[in-house]
C-alpha cells in the first residue's frame, strides 16, 4: 500500500517550525510495511491545498492530510479536503457539546468558530482527540482512504498512535500479519546498539528490526509478516533472547509504552523502598520525573533543589570545608548530597546531582561534567562521572544527567 | 518567486532523520520574499525523482533538489536530475583532481564511485561544498534554475549560506524580502486571543498575522512582504502596539525565542530578587524550569519537594494541624508553603504548588484542582485556585501548573 503525507502550514513551508509529524507519522507507517513515497508541505493556501490532495486522492490509496484543524481563519484544511474528495462536513454533536463544557469548566469565552473543531469529513468517521480540541477525520471511498490529522504534535502523535494505526493494522491485516515488539534500551550511539544487533541477529530470518531513538530511550522494534501467531511470537522471542543476552546491560524492559522512569518506580515499589534526591544542575528535574509516574506517592515523599552551595549546606547540612576542600563539582559533594538527603528524609535511597549545566565552566570543569551519587540503605554509596560537554546545551545535559541518575538506581534495583 | 524544494533520501521518507535541510532554505528564501509554497519528500528512486523534478521544473521557476550526492549506489540524484531537465553530466577535472588528493593525504582507499563527486549538470556551473567532497550544481535555463544541493546539513547548510544566496540576492530584486516579528502570549484559548486580534487590527493592511500554539505559550507572528525595511518596521510597530495595548494582560515578550521563563528570571535579577518554591504536585518541574535559563544561579539558591504531607512538615515546618483542618489542597496550604519556603531559604520570593495531579482525586476533589500560594517579602500573600481538569493528564495539569506560577510571578514582578 502506498501512502501520500501531506503536512499543512505556513509556518512549516517558511522553515519556521520544523516538520516532526512526518517522520513519525512515517516510521509508524513502516511498521506496518505502507511506504509513504511522497511527502508534501505546503501553505495553509486553499487553492493549493484543493489541488494537491485532489491528485493525491486520485494516485494514492491512502492519503494523510496534517495541520489547520484550529479554529482560527488560517485553519482552512477541513473545507479544502471536503472540497478536493467532494463531501461536505459533519457536526459531532456529542463532542460540539463536550468542547461547549470545556471552556465553561476553565471559565474561558468560546468563540462561535470552535465548532469548526467539532467538525469531521461527512460519510466518513471522527478520531478522537486525546490532548486537545479538534477531531481528525477517516474517509474511505472506492479502497481509497484519507485521514485528517491535528497539527500540534503533542495531538498529533496520540491521535496517530490511538486512532491510526488500530484502524490501518485491521486494514492492512486483511492481505498481511502483522506481528511487532519493542524492545527498550538506555541512550547510547544508535549506531552502535543497531550494528551489534545487526551481528547477534544474522542467523534470523524472517524479523525485520528498526530503531528509533527518543530522547530518554532507544527503541528497537521487532516485526514478524506473514505468519501465524504462535510461529511470530516464536521468532520474536528467539530475536529477543539473542538481543537481550547481547545487550543486558543497557535493556530496560518491553513494550512501546515503557519508560525507564515507570519501571524504576515500579521496582522501588515492589522492593518496597522510598526514594529522595538532593539536585544541582538538574534543579528539580529527577524529581519532577519521578512524580510524572501516576502512584509516585508510593515511592517518593519528597526531596531538595540545592543549586547554590549555600543551599547545599543549609538545607542538607553538608560540611562547607568539604565542598571548599573538593568544590561543588566532585564524587565527595555528589556522595554527601545523595546520603544526606536520604538521611534527611528517613528513607532507604538518595540521590545526589552535581555537575556543570553550562553554558559557563564551573570550577575549571567544562559544561556537561555532571556527578552522580546514589546512596541505598546497607550498601556502600556510588558515584559516576558523567561528561556529556557533547550533547549540546543546557537542557539535553540536564535530561542526560536525570536519565544516568535513573539507569544507575535501576542497575542498582534489578542486583 | 516560486521555490520548490525536493528533498530525497529513503531515510527521510521512511522518517529515520527529520528533514531540518528544507526548512533551513526556506527560511533563507524568505528573507528574500521568495516563498517555497511547494516542499516534497520522495525517496530516492530513478523514476520517482525524474518525475517530480520534471514537473516542478515546469511549473517554478526555481527548484532546489537536496541530497543524494554521495559515492554509493543509492545516490542517484544527479542522474535523475540531468535526465529530467535534459542535459548531462561534466567533471570539474580540478575539483577532482582535489578529491584524489584529499584521499591520498587521509591514506583512505578512494573508489571509483567517488568522481560522481566531482561531477555537475552540464551547461551549468558547480557550487563549492566547504566541508565535504561533493559538489553541488546551479543550473539555468529559460528563465528557470535548478540548483543542487548534498543531503548532509552541515555540507548543506554552507553551501545554501556561501554559495546559494549570493547568487540567488543578485538574481531577485534588492528590496523585495519578507520582514515578520513574533509577540508571545500566555496561553489561552487560541480562538479568543486570535479573534480580539483580528477585531483591533482589522484596519492595518499589510500585515499578515498568524498563530502558533507552543506548549507554554501562544506565538502571533506579524509577517510584512515586500516593504522596504522601514516601511515594514513601522507597518509591525503600529501592529504590535494595536495588540499590545488590547492584550497587554496576557502579552509577555517579543522574539521567536522568549520564553516566560528567561523573561521571570530576567526580571528577578533586574528586580535583585532571590525566588525558591515548595512543590507538591509539580514534584520540582517549577524549579527545574527556573534553571532551564542560563544564569539561574543570580536568582535562584534552591528549594523543596514536598509531595507527602509528612515532607511538608518535615521539610518546610508547616503545622500537622493545619493541615488536617484544611487539606493539603487548599489555600492556607499553598500559602504556608509559599511563607515557609521563602522563610527557611531567606529570600524575597517563595511559591506553593499543591493540588491533584491525578488521576485519582484526593480529599474529595477531583484531577486538575490546584491551589498556586506566592509570597514577596513585605506583600500580602496571594493564593489562586486552578481548574486544569479539563487539561488531559497527569503531565498537562502538572505543566499548566508551572506556567500559571510563572504567569503570577510574571504579573506579580511587572507592578
Amino acid at each position: 500500500m502506498n501512502a501520500e503525507i501531506i503536512s499543512v502550514g505556513t509556518e512549516i513551508v517558511l522553515g519556521q517550525i520544523v516538520n516532526t509529524n512526518a517522520p513519525l507519522l512515517a516510521r509508524q507507517l513502516a511498521t506496518l510495511g505502507i511506504a509513504a513515497d511522497c511527502q508534501l508541505a505546503i501553505p495553509d493556501r486553499h487553492d493549493l491545498m484543493v489541488d494537491a490532495i485532489r491528485a493525491a486522492w486520485r494516485r494514492s490509496s491512502l492519503v494523510f492530510v496534517c495541520g489547520g484543524l484550529g479554529p482560527t481563519a488560517d485553519d482552512v484544511t477541513l473545507a479544502a479536503v471536503a472540497e478536493a474528495v467532494g463531501t461536505g462536513l459533519t457536526v459531532d454533536q456529542q463532542h460540539w457539546q463536550w468542547i461547549q463544557e470545556t471552556f465553561a469548566e476553565r471559565h474561558q469565552a468560546m468563540m462561535p468558530e470552535n465548532i469548526q473543531q467539532a467538525k469531521y469529513l461527512t460519510g466518513g468517521s471522527p478520531l478522537k482527540n486525546a490532548v486537545g480540541l479538534a477531531l481528525g477525520s477517516w474517509y474511505e471511498r472506492d479502497g481509497h482512504r484519507l485521514v485528517v490529522l491535528p497539527g500540534p504534535p503533542r495531538e498529533f502523535k496520540p491521535m496517530v498512535v490511538q486512532e491510526v494505526m488500530p484502524r490501518l493494522t485491521k486494514v492492512v491485516r486483511q492481505h498481511v500479519q502483522i506481528t511487532s515488539r519493542t524492545l527498550n534500551f538506555f541512550s547510547r550511539p544508535e549506531s552502535q546498539l543497531m550494528n551489534e544487533i545487526a551481528a547477534v541477529t544474522a542467523d534470523l530470518t524472517g524479523v525485520t528490526i528498526t530503531s528509533y531513538v527518543q530522547p530518554d530511550a532507544i527503541q528497537v522494534r521487532l516485526t514478524v509478516r506473514d505468519q501465524l501467531q504462535d510461529v511470530a511470537s516464536k521468532l520474536l522471542d528467539a530475536a529477543q533472547d539473542a538481543i537481550v543476552k547481547k545487550e543486558e546491560p543497557f535493556f530496560f524492559g518491553v513494550g512501546d509504552d515503557c519508560r525507564l522512569a515507570n519501571v524504576v518506580v515500579d521496582l522501588l515499589r515492589k522492593r518496597n523502598l522510598r526514594v529522595t534526591a538532593a539536585e544541582s544542575l538538574t534543579g528539580g528535574m529527577f524529581q519532577s520525573t519521578i512524580c510524572s509516574v501516576p502512584g509516585a506517592s508510593n515511592v517518593f515523599d519528597g526531596g531538595f533543589v540545592t543549586y547554590a552551595a549555600a543551599a547545599k549546606e543549609q538545607l542538607l547540612g553538608i560540611d562547607p570545608q568539604l565542598i571548599e576542600k573538593h568544590g561543588v563539582v566532585s564524587a565527595e559533594t555528589a556522595a554527601q548530597m545523595a546520603e544526606k538527603s536520604r538521611g534527611k528524609l528517613g528513607v532507604d535511597v538518595g540521590l545526589g546531582f552535581t555537575g556543570v549545566a553550562g553554558p559557563d565552566s564551573l570550577e575549571g570543569q567544562p559544561a556537561g561534567t555532571v556527578w552522580i551519587g546514589l546512596a541505598i540503605a546497607g550498601r556502600p554509596t556510588q558515584t559516576r562521572l558523567c561528561r556529556f560537554g557533547a550533547y549540546r546545551g543546557r537542557q539535553a545535559i540536564r535530561q542526560r544527567s536525570v536519565q544516568t541518575g535513573l539507569q544507575m538506581l535501576y542497575r542498582a534495583l534489578i542486583k
